[in-house]
């Protein structure tokens, strides 16, 4: 039996991985949880799951937590400490890693550094810090097993295969809600209509970030980490049916996909379980009820997003995390309705050219880097 | 270096197979080459690639091989016990099985009992004889490896994976020539327009099997055998585009799909340099000018042939065999206008309700079944 420490455990990851355990209860025991502000659900998790050790955001909502759970309540840590205590002394065996944006990067290394494998959904801690990450994980023999359905896809496309003889990884994009609207238009985009996206449920930022294809940006730097090759190799493509979640062309001409309906579930459980795999209540895909997959190039003109992260990716160093930092202040600030939808690729050109390169040695020089950025595009 | 014996050397397997060592000097030697008929062709490749061994059909073709390539040469060997000198006794790492039909049963079996890894192209010899084949492939550690493009799919999206983990296969099928044909016209399917199959360019058995979906019916069969799962988890779908080359769906939701250009030489490379894969000319797919891939399901009505196979598994026993030279037998007599296309699977249909079922315990009664059917069929 896995014990698991989930990072994010009332976010849409969080829930699906909790929804895995529970349809596999001989597999899996979750023994620490952290969350936000989402008390409500945080609460109902820690009765169901009954985790020993469990991390909120503040200290006023870890003495509200314990007031309702009563005799309930387990151990309630809190703030950067909290997570990291779940991340690293909580006694999984994995844990999931499924905070969104740059918060995730210290309890992501936090668990890597106590040898602990991980199940991740934090993209932006491989695209700040990938080479540390890897490099630590690869020195502790620690397993990263991605849950990303496009990495997910490359994972099981690889099946233990050698990234020699890979001939590129090509990451699977929905095109977003703005796929087929005129670019002339963008200026006017709302976040009301950015934040409908036509296949999958997840959280704001990764929605704004899925209509911009800075999502796929930093897939693509996430994947470059996880699969050892460089971003020239690793390519997007539109599949508006977002049936295929990736693929993997070797050498030889050959091409595997991984496909199945759009559920999230498979890719976190197939983190969990790897190598192994289990049933589950997952919606079967019908083949012969697809109405046709198609794929289409990447308009990268309108999606200058993208191109910033191959870019950043190309310098390396810092350049990635100045992207990442970026790119969660535009969006915050689209999403007041502070800039347009456009400008949002011109407030990350703009940090990329103003901040100075430099190499990255540790995690604190990743953290000076991501607040550096965002206090110049604050102030500015 | 891998040294190769060809059996069936001039036919469109085989030729590919050449072409392949030519492409990879550094991998492979061919050291024995068997072929039937196509004398110029022979003499050709036996220039070129230097065997030391080479069998041909009967003793006159040995002499007059031996006359056209004068002090060239190399040992020339005759009939049935040509092809089997070829596939055990050439001093060969990995024996290719190109033969089409029931002949290439022996020569297939007699190589896995020298302990000759297989790369199998001759679906029939595991239709016949399936399990005494694999038996007799665990015994001895010989590897079969697929050359079909469906099987070799499944391979490489089985990746080493357990049957235990798989939900089902499924086997992809262009649907032949006649997919859209109203089912009523059947009966006056010349064999010309039978021969014109819309993909793939093969020899006339093939094709015919095609036509009928038969092929499919003896890939299923084959597929039981290569990769240990009963036939009812073994599906066919039709998916008229032939880019997906066959699928796995797990017991999680995921499948897994192998695609790329219609093209033998990947899967027959890939059987040829496993576990490796290496460059080649193969066309790239390009992935974006596809017109959109569909699938569909079988009209079992239109193509009775594929429920034959699949009641001729469930069977087993000697019903597959039965059913592969019920076949052979109706597609020659087709092909000689004898009957008409529809009449294809009455003839099998009849056979199998002809002849007692009883098990196979060594080659030599899978041979007397097929002799009785054929004599049966023939005499009719």
């Amino acid at each position: 039996m896995k014990a698991l420490a989930i990072l994010g455990s009332t976010g849409s990851i969080g829930t699906s991985t909790l929804e895995i355990v529970s349809g596999l209860p001989q597999q899996f025991r979750v023994v620490a949880l952290a969350a936000g502000s989402n008390l409500d659900r945080l609460a109902e998790q820690v009765r169901q799951y009954r985790p020993a050790l469990v991390a909120v955001a503040c200290e006023s909502s870890a003495r509200e937590l314990v007031r309702r759970l009563g005799s309930a309540a387990p151990e309630v840590c809190w703030g950067p400490d909290g997570l990291r205590q779940v991340a690293a002394e909580s006694g999984a065996d994995m844990v999931v890693s499924a905070i969104v944006g740059a918060a995730g990067l210290v309890p992501t290394m936090a668990a890597v550094l106590a040898g602990k494998d991980l199940a991740l959904a934090n993209k932006e801690s491989l695209v700040m810090a990938g080479e540390l990450i890897t490099r630590e994980a690869r020195a502790r023999g620690v397993r990263i097993l991605p849950v990303d359905s496009e990495h997910s896809a490359i994972f099981q496309c690889l099946g233990g295969n050698g990234a020699r003889e890979v001939r590129r990884l090509v990451l699977t994009a929905s095109g977003g809600p703005f796929r087929t609207r005129p670019r002339g238009t963008f200026a006017t985009i709302t976040p009301e209509e950015a934040l409908r996206h036509p296949t999958w449920s997840m959280g704001k930022k990764v929605t704004i970030d899925s209509a911009t294809l800075m999502n796929k940006g930093l897939e693509v730097i996430e994947a470059r980490w996880l699969f050892g090759l460089p971003v020239r190799q690793v390519d997007v493509i539109i599949h508006p049916q977002s049936i295929i979640h990736s693929l993997v062309e070797y050498v030889d001409g050959s091409l595997l996909a991984q496909l199945g309906v759009p559920d999230m579930r498979v890719p976190i459980q197939y983190a969990l379980t790897y190598p192994e795999r289990h049933e589950n209540a997952v919606p079967r895909l019908a083949l012969d009820r697809l109405a046709g997959l198609t794929f289409e190039l990447v308009d990268h003109e309108k999606f200058p997003c993208l191109d910033l992260a191959y870019e950043a990716a190309g310098t390396g160093g810092s350049a990635p995390a100045v992207l990442n930092a970026a790119n969660e202040v535009a969006v915050h600030q689209f999403l007041a309705c502070r800039i347009g939808f456009d400008e949002i690729a011109t407030v990350i050109r703009k940090a990329l050219d103003a901040v100075p390169g430099r190499s990255l040695g540790s995690t604190q020089d990743v953290l000076e880097v991501d607040r550096e950025v965002r206090e110049r595009l604050e102030n500015h």
